[in-house]
């Protein structure tokens, strides 16, 4: 992605109440002991993975570091790395940025988490293009990271507006159950969807709400003509998933009919393991959606090491003292 | 915990802009078409676990929907819920409320998660506590509702400022790795510890950062004397973890000198199963602090369905029409 | 069952038709070289079941043995037995009977595979009655011997018209695809059915043929009163089988809309274990329909040893020479 | 095998009396409503496998079309088949064949599940005659099919007279366990045999009833010289099974004492598994037979769906409405 | 056992020759450096097991410990111990017993293994006596050490002359297939060994050699008449091993035959799972002679570490300082 | 190895102490018989690996042999061997050597075991040395014969005295965690070391006894500069065990302070699978030593047959009469 995000980090953030309380009590004690040395701080992850979290982390360090001072060198959100490398290298007054340790490492964390499954999603996904709808899944103050993190993976939508504006593109959605239960038919949902919404969004059916998926995609086919886009298939646990030969008898029904031009969009309960299933079974995929699996991906840890006070090399037992050797980081500050 | 959190949910939240687009251009279509019927959304988990989020998700509903109009009844935050138990019900106008579905559910998930994660730590420590250090490990912007939740999930401390904000508690810590690092030793760095810091907090020393743990903990309670609370053990992946016979060696040192007051405090990678190890093994542990378990425990997922239109039930397919009994429902508005 | 059932022996088994040619030499060299000694020959199985096809063997030995001569002693159709336990003993002058020992050893193979699978099916069913389903599955010349066996383990009714007449019962059975195919509609198959069928068989509508399951039982239930009898799903695997979630969805709607009366039938793919995860989550499922689990049984291995030769215990290699003790062997012949 | 089977289907097939009941009432219903449309069923198996039965079914269809009405296209007994390939489709007016449909699949559904099971011998033993001695462990209605079914999978030699029949060659039988314990010898036995039987059937002796096998195959080659073809070895399971090292010690004591024409013949609970064990410990095997791996094989299902009613396309839920391509189907009637 | 073993520590082990060369430079350097405190040496297993090996362990530092000097305290051969417990005390001048350290603990490590495993053996096989015959298996030099300490574990013979000599009791053999090769023939091997052999040595003839089991079993039951104690079954693993079938047939055949009095010894490849094996078979066995399973076992690593040094607690990282508390400890010097 | 050893068998060996006491008898009851064939011996391992223990049994038979009588065909000491392949035959009249079967066989399988292990371990480490250490964990009796194994396999040295002498080599050794307890310091240990021993004795400090590993490998480093020759890490299990991440810590350290000459080498539970750990981490190991893994190895059992008597080919059941064919044989008497 070359479109950059603006994050806005939040004053309570800035303001360190979200830190662990320890961080505050040391730049406490050490303003007390007048100690504000030099220090070089190197950031890695625990497990390999598709960075996400850099830029955001990046924005908040520009964001404290006093005028003048400071160097980071960094990775950037997308990158691949591996388990132990370096990311990004803080080199500064120590008391300028201590407090944060606990904040741009969650930031990592996060980010980097949700873009690996976003990366694993896509993978199997080959071709087909995968669209992230896992924000009602997390807590909305992250979501839109999420989504954010889920298109630097290599997802190619999302549908939490926050998220689509933090990645530069407009939001992608459907129709869901709940205007079709107001509505109380899919075709009448379907029809005024169309009738209100401007011509470039496209006209997407869930057709497994009330009736049988084959006969609504019929009915929506019928009533809509070309305008209609994609049918949705998101046929509940409760009755046994989205199949992949349900998706072949959806297809072959639509083309007997001429509907031809109408794809198919399946959601649900999507994991790498399952999109592999419908491409092994040759079922005839137009796009993935997928949800928990991307928002809910567990954190990748990541570390924050002082390596180096006052230009003297320095480790704490299980490191190495000195400075890493990674020539893929780049001076962004 | 009786004590009663206050969210003050963020403006972008109440703005809709973190849901999912298709909620937004429902609430559009129907408006345009005039359909605001009362409508009654039902809430459930898909997953069994310890309920979290409910009271943010309330805060939220009482904030947006208009005066006089709306009911819900609802269970608390910490009540154990089975898979597929209504733990929410809203009744209002449609139009007052729908917007919100993505951002209510991402709460509940995200914090049930948490929740359910801290009480298997907890029932795996039996008496003894169990502070939630997981912080670093997540996105700051939800570091707090973490913190939070691990409280609500049978932790007795954390570490996060805003979490203990939330949770009507001072929060905890030690002293970091950074604190010994720019003060060159660990007795050194107690020392100034104890010397600026107020009387109440207790003086806990991190006895692995450069000399074997025995012999730090030696160093530290010898100059400290009856000052020192506890010594944390902390030992990294690298060096092997804290194991049970690193406690029990720590415990006869101190007690053959004479420190028996001196407790023992682990962290480093905890899980449920890890922490039975200790007990399983006999090892003289006095509290442990947890990390990324609690705090990238993986979302319970929860699906909000209407299960009335003025009055009238309904369902989609897959889901049972009407309303669910749960007679431990209460109403809260 | 206390029906005591004919079985008509073809002449082909009779004649020996089916036998290994190897006992046809043997009877031939034996006959030449004057040696028709009284043997006792003992029948056990290699692994426990529930005792099936002893009657049709009995009525092989009756039809065979010469008039006045041979003794046996077996057990009967329905009886549970252990591993190694004999089964049958016959005393005779070998000439007799050598012929048939791979014709009476196939019977009792069979019907004892079949009856052991019926019975795990009818005991993870609990009160709930099963019906066998799987002429289908299996060889039209033992369709019939196939739902006797059914029977015998537990079933309590079966498709075949053969099988119904070896059990002494009417034949069950719903309506199959076909009908509703050539009829074009669920509802009027249905209806015609009802139409021209004697009044005491029950009506059971098959209703996942073309429309939705919940839809096609409510039309069907309006359309039919109190004269349907049930509903019976057969979800195809394509379509994700049918769940217990299904069955509780069509049972809360048939009870809504005041149907309370109407039974759901149940089956596809039905195995012990899947009839055990309806009952574990309590599905309101009022019958089974087993296919293929019964029918294509692995028959279960029987042999037939001789014991004593003109009065003297012998025995090859392996088994113990002499009679077995076995007090539950009646004297049939 | 070029040979063509005649099966003589009985009349009690013919009638009906092995069909399902529903397919009875469909015939009467439809015929009270004057509905016979002409409709094209196509049959499919749910695995793939080695077809079978399918010459049986259209000597079946031959006999119940009515003169000059009805076409069959279909893949013939030896083809391998994937799972859902189409390998046979039947068009003629409804009420010609409806009755049917239970008598047709249940031939397939054994044949091939025999077929199939026959052919991993066949595989596992690569070189090496196979020979099909199951008929003691089916039902013996069915046992004569087995053994055809066997031949058509790969196996070079029957036991059962009336498998030998149907496939065309004499049946394959050594000396039963019974004459050698009437004659109280294993060489008497197996010089009686040699005495009495047409010089043109194989002498094989079966040296594991009263004496250890090795002493045994010495004692008969002595006594038989250049007229023994081979030794058969069945030690059963409670003498620890024939093992790889029990042939090779057999062969050379055979070898040693000059009797190097002599073949071994091995048999006792096959399965391909313990076929390939055999290959892979180099035991010098000359022939194996195999039992109730074959005649035990679990029938593979087979399906027969309507799919075009008067020239219309039609389907079930879950199936594909109009005709299948397979370019393999050759029109037989 | 109270039978007390004399073990005769050879002279290269009282020279130091097989202990680890550092423990001869340490004696040195100290000497030189004039060191030489009162020491106490602890000593323990790293896993659970039957003690074996203690006797032999005092009985050198008895032959080594300066007369007057030197305290030892010690549990016994044939103790259950666990994990870590203290099993040995040495309470001496440093320089007197420090060479030995590799001695000790080499003879507990082995006897402990070898004790542990015979143990598993016994518990496995009841009531019923179980012999050592592992002598073979291991080298000769320990092959004496090895049946004691199964005696100690609870075998109730062995078969090597030294062991038996170390245990107090007559070695136990039955008759080697040599002898029996050499001869030409069971019976005249048996018949011999009577012919010679002082009359109090138990007749215990080996059945497999030659013929079938069952055949020789009778053959020399015959001929030797009431003077036949046993007859052993030791089928090779290229025969199918020893079955719980093949017992039953032997004793059903002996008894038959009116041969009551003669046991049947088991012996071949067994394993405590193999025992449990016979048992839960209810094959008639009365004898069991173990091999490698005992003979072969993995020795129990024990550790010896100083844990005072002239009267102060002292010990390495990883262990605790000062004495261990151990009240079944008994002071043995 | 092209150095010769020499084992001096001990008087109670060649007494025939150690022996079954079945042979003893055999031996007499053939003797009373005048029975003293030549027999021809076999003897093979029943599962492949390293041979060893053959020298010692040529040395044993040629001790025991009459002078000018009998034949040894064998392979060597350290050859890979198959299972079942013939490893050494002896052909000699059998009275004098029949006594000594428990005794060769043992040698056998003890060295076989061990060399086999040994194999394992220096196939894993590749180039790096490794150092057998294990005589503490097996009896002394054997101590010296499992070091020479152990060289036989692949290892580059041994700690017993007794084995280096069988092996030709000096012992390896080097500073016991006594030493360093007894003197009460790391670095005072290693500088006594240092001033006593012989200058070609290489000083290797053992560093986890007192401190950090990192903390005493720069102490003794600093004190012993360019004639500390390397550093021993052999952390206990108690402490989290040696680690890859310690190796390299360690070395950084070393490194950084200049100490490049400074040598790694690691102990401690090390496996096959624990030394490829290391490598796969790219830990900068310069040495490994091993302990239990080879000294408890598992014992690889011989078998020994009689295949030729007087000239005439026999075996017992289960085995193949007449001499093996194995051109790798040569003739050693």
């Amino acid at each position: 992605m070359t479109f950059k995000p603006k994050f806005n980090i939040p004053g309570n953030l800035l303001a360190g109440d979200t830190t662990d309380i320890y961080f505050a009590r040391t730049v406490e004690i050490l303003a007390k002991e007048n100690r504000n040395p030099v220090a070089v701080m190197e950031v890695f992850a625990t497990r390999p993975g598709i960075l996400c979290g850099l830029s955001e982390a990046v924005e908040l360090l520009q964001a404290i570091l006093p005028a003048g001072e400071g160097e980071i060198w960094a990775l950037e959100d997308g990158d691949q790395i591996s388990a132990k490398e370096v990311v990004m290298r803080i080199k500064a007054p120590y008391l300028s940025f201590g407090l944060y340790e606990t904040v741009y490492l969650g930031m990592l964390a996060s980010g980097t988490g949700w873009a690996t499954a976003a990366r694993e999603c896509a993978e199997a996904a080959g071709d087909i293009p995968v669209t992230s709808f896992g924000a009602r899944h997390i807590h909305p103050l992250v979501a839109g990271r999420m989504d954010y993190a889920a298109m630097v993976g290599g997802c190619e939508g999302c549908s939490s507006i926050e998220g689509a504006r933090l990645s530069g593109i407009n939001p992608s959605g459907t129709i869901p159950h709940a205007l079709i239960l107001v509505m109380g038919d899919t075709l009448k949902a379907t029809l005024a969807f169309d009738k209100y919404m401007p011509s470039q969004i496209p006209r997407v059916a869930l057709v497994d709400t009330f009736k049988d998926e084959v006969e609504e995609s019929l009915r929506v086919a019928e009533a809509m003509g070309q305008r209609l886009d994609s049918v949705r298939l998101d046929t509940p646990l409760e009755r046994g998933r989205v199949t992949a030969d349900l998706v072949k008898e959806v297809r072959a029904n639509l083309d007997m009919a001429g509907h031809r031009h109408v794809k198919i969009f399946v959601s649900g309960g999507l994991t790498p393991e399952r999109i592999r299933y419908f491409a092994e079974n040759n079922a005839p995929v137009d796009g993935y959606g997928t949800g928990s699996y991307i928002s809910g991906a567990r954190p990748i840890d990541f570390t924050a090491d002082l390596h180096e006070i006052e230009g003297k090399p320095v480790a704490k037992r299980g490191r190495i003292p000195g400075l890493a050797q990674n020539p893929r980081l780049k001076k962004v500050r």
